[in-house]
């Protein structure tokens, strides 16, 4: 399990998301409360838009809390659209490329969350990507597969039909391997211009998930945790839903990639 | 705070004391339990004797329990005295040479603890030392420094006198800085024949420290918490004692750098 | 272009091969003279075998000529038979799951060469790693490719034939892809019995590839490249060959993956 | 020896100096032209200014020519004032905190040089350094050692004067222990208002400096080495001399730190 942020809104400081808030992104990585990995140090992302369609992106493995590239840069770069991430290794190794965000074209993608016996199902896994997008599949995450799935599955024309189909994908082969839980996730994503998230679990222990605005930013973080303890007004993101998040609020769509009966199952 | 594991008897692979018991060294990198950081992820290292003089020294940046290269030279690598050390900073930067142990001709040294307003005495801390180590003084700690203390105090000859007037030294700056708690300390440290350690504080707050022969191993242990939750014959080293650890034992003195009056206050 | 050595014999301590020689494996990382990239810099590895059946594996980022923990592991490890390796990409990234050696079992296994096209074949390849080999499969190199469908195609039967036959599937890949060169290689492994090495090329640019015994060491070493400027008695082994590398010497065999046709082509 | 470019002018994305270059600075990492050391792998490092008074600051110890982070940092932050450097080590490790820029306040330094006899002067000149100023000493690097004297000496009210002063100290330690070459160096500091360079040796043998406008960036460089192999307009900053550049030109001075007698000797 890991522990993600993102924003969209006013350009920021990085900084106000990432270290700066009482219970900021580099606070969660050495004591996370909502999840059963406190510690996130095996590694930490950021992903940001600015002047270019694509976006930049500074990953390394080393602590979050620690590093003062990441420090340096979270105080000096702004951006309006972004996503922050510390990560938690279910398995794989501790490698820049294997940490969160991943960048392919336009996108970016960062996740919380596991596939049932991923491990066993890697290589059939890495058989769906499409040859065109392989060269994207640079770690050995099941973070990363997702994202490059649901690349081929249309991100560009139908972020949330192919996030849905892509996370169909995964789930049925987990169910088919009998190894539960089947599919837990949060993620993140964006083309540099919108911003999504998805909330959804194969059983009913979903990872968490909530979005706030902030007016002194005038712009809207969505959290895998809340950034300060003392704001009562973080707003959960149901289990099994999509949402766009704009500065404005989140539009939230049901996400359930196996149909209604197997999320009711 | 930081915590640590060294050995003395017959040779035994490191795993055996830094990754395969079930509270590890490495298990204690991510969840340390009598200690207030309880996450050790600020780097690790091991100096290890064997077939020459000087110590093999092996320490990097990353947590302990990511690193593949700890775990296979911990696997391979045997030794009848070494020392292992998982970091927690308490201000220095998380580089290689601030990394403990730290190893300077034969000797090798690690610490666990802090001394009273270190980062304002470091300049006078460091022109205590004499210009023929300063070599050795690669990094920014105030553990490297109470070991080049130590060494100019003649370790070699006295390593109990060494190490006590050493201390003192650095207790009296913190006294006269008048930032408490002035010293607390345990550490560890070795010429490749013996095994020292001190566990020592200030006020009566001094870190852990126990001894165990271990039957199986033909050896002894001296570490920051004992390494099975279910052995109950872990020894305390009791606070203000300077012990020589052998297979057999460990043989205390009473370490008291400034003085008994002192001590008691 | 990569630059690597292994040995086998009396144990020795692995700086007298890694770093110790005039022209050691380190000082070619900085400065190689028998190969277009004279810069190796991209990361290091070795992989000695001690005690255990399978080796010990020690991989960093970092050039070789400036990593610590290299030159203190080189001067305390003893061992008989070792692979050593210094990196110069020629493409995938810098991280330590591309370093070489790899390891897989008791195997270990290093390689200097390219395959024509492999950015555009690899998901390709990675198909033709069998599932049960591919949680082995962590990095993105073309190496590690080739070594675990050497695997795959039976090395610990006969190393001569799965080495052939391996190399024969990827080049038959490079063929159709019309990337010339198709293929050239030089690579050491060993199942920490038995030290193997290979030299080849779809055309006449093999690799360089020497071996020589040493009498002071009771060993043979086979390399890239001489590691002394001095020693006129390294012998080469010839182009299209596979060679077991005892102490006493290197028993040749023709090594011609695409038949005796092709390779005169 | 290092390489390094500085830059000052209308905003342009780092990657401009940095990367794009036929002979930009990450080539000048693998194969440097004006130096002894082609080499320069051993970290690297930008500052840069933006919104705030301070620097960002990021350095690492890869190898320039590989980071990923480097390199996608490069194209997405612009500014228009900033340092960038490549590092070969003249003896201190390879550590963040030895890597150029450095930075205290609003101040960013690098330097390529050397002086004479460092490693046995290094306590000596440490205690140069006041205690206000020893936070900002984190490194063992002479270089680092001479932007917090030159701080000391007043950088901020005489940025001339601060630098030859103290220049004048360091050489004339080196000139008292008589290791020559005394003292060769260039440059680069600013304030994040104003850039300064300069070029200077105690023998006849200054590292190369040059600088150039360019209209397409509407900003100057300044450079150790050309960063287009086809551009004839780079003017030499001749020895001996202190610049202060702006995007309108170099306006220089004479730089002699032991006065003209010792200059001419």
């Amino acid at each position: 399990m890991c522990r993600w942020a993102a924003y969209i809104g006013e350009p920021i400081f990085l900084e106000e998301i990432v270290s700066a808030p009482g219970r900021s992104l580099t606070v969660q990585s050495l004591a996370a409360r909502e999840c059963k990995s406190g510690t996130n140090g095996d590694g930490f992302g950021v992903a940001w838009y600015g002047e270019r369609p694509e976006p930049g992106l500074f990953r390394d493995v080393l602590p979050a809390w620690s590093d003062p590239n990441l420090r340096s840069l979270a105080q000096q770069v702004k951006s309006g659209l972004f996503l922050a991430h510390v990560r938690a290794s279910t398995g794989s190794a501790t490698s820049r490329n294997n940490c969160h965000p991943f960048a392919c074209g336009r996108w970016s993608f960062m996740h919380n969350g596991q596939l049932g016996g991923y491990e066993r199902l890697r290589r059939r896994i890495d058989m769906l990507i499409p040859d065109e997008l392989y060269e994207c599949r640079k770690g050995a995450t099941d973070s990363e597969a997702l994202f490059l799935l649901a690349l081929a599955e249309g991100l560009d024309a139908d972020p949330y039909g192919a996030m849905l189909r892509a996370t169909a994908r995964l789930e049925a082969l987990a169910r088919e391997a009998g190894t539960a839980p089947y599919m837990r996730l949060t993620a993140a994503f964006s083309d540099g211009q919108r911003l999504f998230a998805v909330r959804y679990a194969s059983d009913d222990e979903a990872p968490t998930l909530y979005h706030r605005y902030s007016r002194s930013r005038q712009g809207r973080a969505v959290v895998s945790e809340p950034l300060e303890a003392d704001e009562g007004d973080w707003e959960a993101i149901p289990p099994g839903h999509f949402a766009e998040i704009t500065a404005d609020g989140a539009r939230l769509r049901p996400f359930e990639p196996m149909g209604k009966a197997a999320s009711a199952a």
